[in-house]
């Protein structure tokens, strides 16, 4: 039986990493890592607030759907992830529900973690990933 | 010295509770209680995750912030709260920074929390809220 395990992340765009770190270490949140991701078309800020994170988003490239979402919408709020113990019995599971997913079967990440995305068609507009992180 | 604690919830706008609902129970996450809040203009279903919560609000009058938002931006994520071990250290530490607060010294919620909110211009377009349970 699949089960969430929490919210991994929340995931926020920004324009640029280094400018919006400022408010966040005025609020008292430093990142723990900030990394180059070529492989999803962006830099990301990890920071680490109790047992979840926000993730800071800078698109790197300009033809990503990231890249065209901060032109369309702005920077903020991105998408939602959850930590599941089985990503596909979660799969599974929203299929017999009719849940329209982006990816109907488990990605492999560049780390090792399995994911995917539900459309937000299916959930009220959110954009959730789920991700297993112990394969 | 003032801390974050942990993200409280993340709060998702909806049209409709009971239809919102349907998606979160196919992902597997069920709700401990739907309220009616009329001090917020809302309807609130609180679903834990872990140590944090979804909160779908549902606008229930039509002069609310929260209905103007709705209407202009369709459903989604609305907020991001933090708990903090001492909101006022918080907002002190906040304007020393110049960063703009929608309220700068902390409301009274009706169940005892305090409460401010932090511009979205501060923060690079999301809509922070900051709660301290304990007083």
């Amino acid at each position: 039986m699949t089960e969430i395990k929490r919210i991994h992340h929340v995931a926020i765009l920004v324009e640029e990493i280094d400018v919006a770190l400022a408010f966040w270490r005025d609020l008292g949140i430093e990142p723990a890592k900030v990394a180059d991701m070529p492989q999803e078309n962006a830099r990301i800020a990890f920071l680490p607030v109790a047992e979840t994170e926000i993730e800071l988003v800078q698109p790197t490239t300009t033809d990503s759907s990231l890249y065209r979402f901060l032109k369309k919408h702005g920077p903020g709020m991105h998408h939602l992830c959850f930590e599941v113990t089985d990503l596909q019995g979660t799969i599974d599971q929203l299929k017999s529900k009719a849940v329209q997913l982006i990816n109907d079967h488990p990605e492999l990440g560049e780390d090792g973690r399995l994911y995917t995305f539900i459309h937000p068609k299916s959930t009220g507009g959110v954009l959730i990933e789920l991700y297993q992180l112990a394969v």
